[in-house]
């Protein structure tokens, strides 16, 4: 993501439109029409990686139906690649699927390629997936949930799946470091019905680079919010795994707060992910000592 | 906690009436009056660790305000616990001090004395707190939280911190192991109304014995529920730490839910304290692609 | 939905063919062919309203995209509605539109009319929402929000609306009087972490018949549930707007919660719709002093 | 609340001392010696009714054992009123008991008047319930929910009423109309990870003065917001209960999202009460078209 070579959204859209073309005609699987459609139009106001992304989406939603089918069937058969497993060695086959898709064993190989079959007669495309490491158990119950779809109903899904590939292809390719994306939390005690203050959070990068380590240290203020604003901006806002830890059975002890034993709640791990290095992430905890949500907020 | 030699609560109570007494005399801290209270009683129909920690905390709220009172000042005072921390050397600190108590600097030490001294003159009883392995964050935020408090409200209380340090002195000495009580989960999908069927969920040990042990791998089924039952009964429903990991992103991917990139929710972790092998936990998880809840459930 | 005169689902499919399609032509407007392709499969299973809509619905699911299209395209259009309502007096327009689309200003039927229009150049189908009593906030903000979808998508969602009035009119034909369904509810203290035990609940029917009328008092017992099972089954769980009224100011008062003064929650009411005469509704409560939820549990 | 009579804060603390002790000798029951303490102190930095109260309850919190048992037996024994309620006229019964004590029947009453008279036998002092309007019901569980305390405990709950009844006392006796206090909202939607925009919302208000009218109509902005700031602020900041009416239904609908015929969720009210005229009520809606949640925000 902080790769130094790549280029910002502000470097990238000041090239020559063939360099912009070179650039995102992999964007849509073998499609090089999006962006070269997208050049001809006036992309001067595109400033972020959300706004282009939004831009090769609306070329893609405006193309004819046909457009879309051949975009669909321009993507690679996922039978293919689990035949191809089968016929590797275990090393072979751990090098080439990250996500252990090898691992299926007769029976499932069998169900899947039955399943993957039946759907590529039925839709004439072939099953595409946009799960970064889908798990077996990931790809068979998806075949399996889409295969009874309507034709129409699994053309929008596929498209759809298309369009989150696209996004991810975009993040790999453009430099999102100083994007105005940050992350901002807030603790409510439900139980007393006010912002739980002096509780002690930290938050921990779980995804590559830095899987693992503590990237910061917070204690709440007196309206339950993190002292100094946001807890990553900048620079270290980037698309990723993430992980709050909140010390809840420290706050609710603090508090004189009838607790048992062993705490129902106690250290509460929140994991959730980041996607787009452009927005606002409000991740927030309420909490009582039985009971706690957390939500996507603005 | 499945310690052979331990004794089960039937057998305790079928002891004479000299061996309880022995057995129960340090539940309450110097004060083998509650149970040589106890034995006077009918004791014929204690036949859980639930209902013998029950009547011994009838007869201590039951005692007169002075017997209370000095049940409070049998417990030893924290402050000699710094004090004599700060004395050792580095390796017996962490020998003594598993909770870290020894880290606090000396800043640290010196507003836990003063606060220390300040409540045993306001409250003429030290103070004690029932969270085990209490880090200084949580001791130097109760101490700061509960001083406040008027003498009738602390004194209420350090009365429930002595019930909890007893329940906790109770568990170690009965064996626990056939306790009736029993783990369940149910997932439901907020955003589509329903059960959350075919989710893969594991149950993870986190506290000793077997810390960090997968335990348990469930599907869901139809109805969002475990198949074959309980997660946790009889032998392995015991007291400790535990964490559900619900992979809700496969799920919702197999719905062919919009899901970003990075989705927002992923694997979700519920991390939970078992505190009663008597009880029935049932830990659910509410959950949409972008918020969830849980809470201790019946 | 009592009307003694319409037919159980077992009587309607018990009836000839011909009768069938009679009472089921139409279902889908102006779309018999859905009615007589269903007759023409083994329909001796099906012995819900549940099971029949499924089936109706996976015929046109699984028709060509041009008998789809054909059924949109079988639906008024809403402009003609609208442009006609203008013509009529005060007292008429109120007699034709009791969702107060007549009350649309000179700027909201230009507005109207104008994405109306668009829609219909972009889809080549009218605008269809299944919106009973659709307020004119509704229809601008609908028509406004589904413009700029690409024409798989929009096409996806008409057909669903399409499904949604297909089930409302099925609703109008058969007697449902003894269907399976049932509801349920579950107070969780979640301030305690326990069953919210002897709180007063009552059940009010909001829309027609019986409008206004307290159907149900009852009174949680010690696991938070409603003595005596459903709230409503058989005859009296009818497709309709409900109410729960929880009485937990009460209930905390009666714990010797702290609640303030004028309580931030007091009497809680719940409305909530039921459209499934076959389902289970489980509307439970989980609530502290301070905050609370709701959901559609199984 | 805005009566024209009644002195601000600013003005009742400008007051002379005795005039400040003759307003507020009866806030706690027969105990002028709080309001007598008070002006004994520095009373210059008291700004608002929050800080007169709370200087008033650290004055009882600080007093001794004795005298805080004194103010617990100044208060009214219950018992008398129900006693004295079964004397009168059904006209009088309602002219005197507002919250329907004397609809309690015959079992009723005499279950009251035995655990009414157990309950001063064992604490020495009044059973005091400070819930306005309290019904039998309520006042019936809380008796029976107390009168297992411990002296301690119960002594505690007690106070803590009785400075809830002060509260309540002071609000009647000072002009609040320009209080710093406000009431915001923010609707997400927990099923799309975005805030709801374009929602409508009415506020009701319940209680007296205006109770049942629509105080204000909105439409959330792009934020999930209401546009142009708080709801309440000001002069219409009171104290009272209040209903947000939320157009979760129409929302739903206009985002094309899924839902049934009849919505298991449309238009949702929230109750709330407004205690504080110094506070920040935040009170937002989490919702779904399946789940919602709300709660005390700040």
């Amino acid at each position: 993501m902080t790769d130094k070579a790549l280029p910002t959204i502000q470097e990238l859209m000041a090239k020559p439109s063939t360099d912009i073309v070179d650039s995102l005609k992999g964007i849509y699987e073998h499609s090089a029409w999006v962006a070269e459609s997208l050049v001809k139009n006036d992309i001067s106001s595109i400033q972020s990686i959300t706004e282009l992304a939004t831009a090769m989406q609306q070329i893609v939603d405006d193309s004819s139906e046909e457009q879309k089918l051949a975009l669909l069937q321009a993507h690679p058969d996922l039978g293919a690649k689990v035949a191809h497993l089968q016929t590797l060695t275990k090393e072979s086959q751990q090098e080439q699927s990250s996500a252990g898709l090898h691992t299926m064993n007769g029976k499932e190989v069998e169900t899947f390629h039955s399943q993957n079959n039946q759907y590529k007669d039925k839709f004439q495309f072939p099953f595409i997936l946009a799960v970064r490491n889908a798990s077996k158990h990931t790809v068979l119950s998806a075949l399996k949930g889409r295969l009874p779809n309507s034709y129409q109903h699994e053309f929008v899904a596929a498209i759809s799946q298309v369009h989150k590939i696209a996004w991810m292809r975009l993040l790999q390719i453009v430099d999102t470091t100083n994007s105005p994306g940050f992350l901002t939390c807030h603790v409510l005690d439900t139980a007393n019905g006010c912002p739980a203050a002096n509780m002690k959070i930290t938050l921990t990068k779980l995804s590559e680079p830095n899987a693992g380590v503590i990237i910061g240290e917070f204690v709440t203020n007196s309206d339950g919010r993190l002292e100094g604003g946001p807890a990553l901006k900048g620079p270290t806002f980037q698309v990723g795994i993430y992980e709050w830890t909140f010390y809840a059975g420290d706050y609710f002890a603090s508090k004189g707060a009838y607790t048992s034993g062993q705490p129902f709640l106690d250290v509460i791990p929140i994991r959730f992910g980041i996607d787009n290095p452009d927005d606002h992430y409000h991740v927030p905890l309420l909490v009582s000592p039985w009971s706690f949500s957390t939500y996507r907020g603005s």
